[in-house]
């Protein structure tokens, strides 16, 4: 689900409606402060997208976007 | 898993840890909302405990409750 | 704050950290759903972006984008 | 606005509505969970009350407790 580009790690996500999408961010606020890796997220209704890098790196992908996605899929699972 | 005793509808839920907790927490927070019917609920880490009334009505229990702890139980099927 | 391109209401709020970003979120989140009208925005650390407009009368902005923004004030006056 | 008692310590705080609340919980859960202490608390539309102590401790207060009590004091601030 996850692709590299623009060295960023993306990938969208569908909900049934807005209050699962938001419940769903909130996991993963809780997830990325935990990590301290923060996500760049767009949210739109019922959808959410990442576009994942790490700025200290140099706004690159690196295994703390690759965790983090791995993090955001897990939470993801429960709402499929 | 609900229970009505001393004119309330009660029930435990168990998660992983708090921030799962939390998070279901946030999306009965947004369905009791849309209901303009809110919960008598209280957290401790990974559980959650409600008892619901209805204040309008007396604070006994009506459809309204077992509306939103049908709505509860939906949300909690999710982190199972 | 707020200002108009491209057929979309747009304001960037900066907060102090991450949790307090997302705290703001949420009360939005809330009164999104409440006014059944929800955001197009964007998160990355300490800032939210918006772009609003409404779907249902073709994308442009309406009364509705003007009351979701007037809101999204109110919220974040306890922010500043 | 603290008080302790029966080895708990104790605070009720009033907000206009339960949107307010529950944007106040939220950023208690963020704190709360960066922190790894966890309050005892309870919520009825807009109020939120606390009962802060420390299990691996024997559930007494101790500084643990002080120092949420702190930041919760410090989130409220926003929100009187």
């Amino acid at each position: 689900m996850w692709k590299e580009s623009d060295n960023k790690l993306k990938a969208t996500f569908k909900f049934e409606d807005f209050t699962q999408a938001f419940s769903f961010m909130t996991e993963v606020a809780f997830k990325a402060e935990k990590l301290q890796h923060h996500p760049d997220w767009h949210n739109v209704y019922n959808t959410v997208d990442f576009a994942l890098s790490t700025h200290d790196a140099g706004d690159v992908v690196t295994d703390k976007d690759r965790e983090l996605a791995h993090e955001i899929d897990k939470i993801f699972k429960r709402y499929e």
